[in-house]
């Protein structure tokens, strides 16, 4: 009984050196996204980590899986003996790198919005580059070369609004109100006056609002190919905690099903980071781990009918290195819970 | 350089040398809402505390604007002795003490929900009870011998709503959603497993989801009174701070005004109370405040015209004791900012 | 590549089956460190989750390791066919179900202070009982039926003290100063006013000021046994962080050594669960993991030469369930850091 | 029913009708600390606030006492026309502004360190600054010209330990050991990547350790003026909440005087901004208030008779504006109290 695990263990280790694992690069690997992609591959159990890049930190190291890396600058990353590159670079600066990538032949995740639906570079060469809502994206994903990565806000409200949005039960022309609620690391690692702790601790604001927020052309477009005809509200909000998005949606439906939750339990019956449950679901029940949780609930007392829909994910995670990793396991032919914390 | 407001502070200072002030009782005094009573009328210029009462903390004392008071048994508050008494006891066990409090002769002020509109005792005696939305409920006070006290989510939602519900811009027949997100003390003072701070902080959650909350029938009964023929869909949050309410209202008209403000503008101007601005409000402008801070954005991108309407206070300030405070004022003929934190 | 760990994986569930795991048990299961053994023990490769007692929670469930469990009364656990047990009950009630665990044949791994240094029941039928601060005890581990699991404060406290105390570099007869500081799930899941997030939220606090702290008497009796002749002053504080505990050590001492680090790099060489750094460890470092990080630096500017000793670790893990997984790991003749987060 | 102090207050306000208002000045007015000032001036009742210069803001505004106050650049401030200048100005930048003050007549609080003990400009024109500790230093604060504000740890621990050091009580040649703890607002307003939210949240640390705090000479310099022959070992924290400081001392003494908080019973019998009590304070206890509260117990089980003192300020009020407030009233002749919260 005694070494049982310990010789599987190492069996592994042996394994592995025989296994040829995947080399993995990070760009804009300081940010708290980048920090989280690197923590990830590093457990990978198929990849492993040839560079973490990051200008501002080049020569500084830090942890990631036990071992210690040093950041270099991007113009010194190793692309060329890179399989795979993902890109945590921002907004703007990423599409170069990511070109700069798939020159020297590697593959890319790219966690920026710049390839996204509803932005300027959403086509290279003419081909169309898959989103990678992993779910909802996993056919087009295993002969990608380059997949756009969904920000953390649209990967909950879409994962939350996918299955109503094909059943055919919103209601034509109808508004959805999609009020959400961010942790800080949602805004990003650079330091701002208003993301310090004694401007954020005790506060609660919306911004954004009036239906402004950049990543809205990301989440409407992505939206329109799921189905239904509704229009959506967007409203964001800034909370006094570190991760984790809570989206509360009001759908307006021709019809409520008999079991509110049937439209999430048949769509993603058997996804393993999809959880469908009967209580409200919570930032609690989501961080560290690369799952969406959702919960509805039909409203009683208004004519029209309408569902209640909730969504809760950590936007590191699921909401951002977490399903970077996902779909890099979907292009890879890995499994898809390869190195992902259930 | 002396100026006007300064005249005035003064004058009602010697004002208040003259007169007589008015002995006030607080019950239910060991609550947050309570102690927040205790504190505003130790400090008012027109009112002496005579008695706190609070069963379970009977014979403890406490410090209120520098005084040490003693926790008497709510069987040995000197009711007859009082003028004006504060119930701040818990929903269900209010309407017995504030009957008691009426037969001995004193006006009251009810901070729990047994008389609010859409509960059960909403009349004594036949005569209808003033609800103590005190902007818009004053022509009534004067006279009142009860007031309700509203409730802290609707004070927000209906101050925030009243101009567009008597302006007849609200679509007919339409849903308004409210989200609303509270500190953990708007649940009260009674230890719970869920108030612990191990479970509130770094975390968000709704409740009540699919329009169950129980003070949805106030806020739906006086919004009936405001006028329009609109549904509301309210889903409160509980937010990891601890005092302060921001309601998200997102609100279908028949078209926005060109000042999308003007409703709110019109309808407060010159309120202390109320304040109509153009950035989006936060918790941190209000918490410690008696006010509530409103304002509105029309939404772009949307086939409805929709109006997103944000309103923030603090849950035991104008949410709660400060309001009591301001409804005390005006039934005793004070000016309505006596006592009260600008 | 593809399938490799996959394989691996497989192979270790098949190697599972063939193997006897060993059956474990958690009484006091619903408490914070109750709940976090059973995710331990439910992830633990060499156990298996027999039963989860909790008498306030009987007939509910709870999810760990992927799988519902359903909490029984302790009355009804199966101690007969239970292999190991760990107790969470309260320090005073559990001593009598480890009683009764023992009578029924299984070892003991109790977390509560009944059997601890300092404390009465610290021998079972005249033999003494071995003291689980793993890194200092584990020789006698192996052949232990029954294990006292220190406390939180205890083993920050002695960790990082024992290096010193047994180099004879303390100064005889001096005092230490340890002040210590706690999230507040080292007080428990039980909801007390002081504990609610609207009290602890944006508050520090000192407690048992004056050397009076309850644990106390564990950590003298222990560090007498490490050496040196010093007094402990013990100041705990009471932080506003939901886990982890900070304990900052003044230590008088007869010379500070040419690299101050090395008392506890000899001591702790190698270990897996003690990390000795130069930079001072933050909670931030620790939470989750079943560690203590310790840092020490030399004092300027004071005629006594002293070492101020900093270590942190989660009151949670290696401040109790972790280290007790770590202490029944050694009692087995498993690894000690299998089912252990490092 | 109308009490002295109401009395008292009424003559200070009929008072303020005849005298000519103070025009005061402040340098920094953009950080915690000078927004704390402008606030407080705002509202003094025999202030008048005649500019708030802050190079960085200028031409933006902010609302201090209900009025809108538009910050100048520092070259704009009317300096001449101005009667008090408090400068919140940075260390090293405060002492070329403070200097132009002086030279345009203004008597000057410097709220910066580079006129304390300790620091290199501590006389001007060869007559010695006083150091701004009111309650310690009022005799010479009417007849001067500028005046150092001490700092916020400094505040907590001189006030903390002044009555100790000035009984004999303090064992010669001891170590008074300090560990003090302070909110985020106390390392400033400058976004920093170790002040945001995200990195505060759920963490403490120590910081300076091994007695390298900047402000320690300033301690140590003052302490060695109120008697004694004790050496300073200060550690200081960073805590997660935005105000407040808790100093914990560790005293050894050649007796524990039989009423322990005697010493400060004795030295702050009347003072309105020491609080000297039983209980541990808290942050809680003083937070938006200019006080420093204390309590003091005797060590237990030590055979070096030792006293923990315990010292709680808020550390923008008391622990700078507040004080700064309060040393400008004496030196303008005012109460000490005056526009300063109890």
């Amino acid at each position: 009984m005694v070494a049982g695990a310990l010789v599987d263990r190492r069996q592994m280790q042996c394994y592995a050196l025989l296994v040829h694992k995947v080399a993995v690069g990070v760009l804009g690997a300081s940010g708290y996204t980048g920090r989280e992609l690197c923590a990830l591959v590093a457990r990978h159990p198929e990849m492993e980590l040839v560079f973490a890049a990051a200008n501002e930190q080049r020569g500084k190291s830090a942890r990631f899986g036990g071992r210690d890396v040093t950041f270099v600058a991007s113009e010194d990353a190793p692309l060329q003996s890179t399989e795979l590159v993902f890109s945590a670079l921002p907004h703007g600066a990423s599409a170069e790198w990511v070109g700069r990538a798939r020159e020297a032949g590697a593959r890319v995740v790219d966690l920026s919005s710049d390839f996204r639906p509803g932005n300027p570079g959403t086509s290279q060469n003419g081909a169309s580059i898959p989103y990678g809502l992993t779910e909802l994206s996993r056919g087009v994903l295993p002969d990608a070369a380059l997949v756009a990565n969904p920000g953390c806000y649209p990967t909950a409200v879409l994962i939350a609004l996918a299955p109503l949005l094909a059943s055919g039960l919103v209601l034509p022309g109808a508004t959805i109100t999609v009020n959400a609620a961010s942790g800080v690391t949602g805004a990003g690692f650079t330091p701002r006056p208003e993301l310090m702790f004694a401007q954020v601790a005790e506060d609660f604001r919306a911004y954004a609002v009036g239906n402004t927020h950049r990543h809205l052309a990301e989440i409407k477009s992505f939206a329109a190919k799921l189905g239904g005809d509704a229009d959506i509200l967007f409203t964001p909000h800034l909370l006094p905690v570190s991760r984790g998005i809570l989206a509360t949606i009001t759908v307006p439906v021709v019809r409520v099903p008999d079991n509110v939750l049937s439209p999430w339990l048949e769509t993603y019956s058997g996804e393993p980071f999809v959880e469908v449950v009967a209580d409200p679901p919570t930032l609690r029940d989501v961080v560290h781990r690369n799952v969406v949780r959702i919960s509805a609930v039909a409203a009683a007392g208004v004519r029209q009918p309408t569902i209640v829909v909730l969504a809760a994910l950590d936007n590191l995670m699921k909401g951002a290195a977490g399903q970077a990793v996902q779909n890099a396991n979907a292009m890879l032919g890995f499994p898809e819970p390869a190195g992902l914390p259930a």
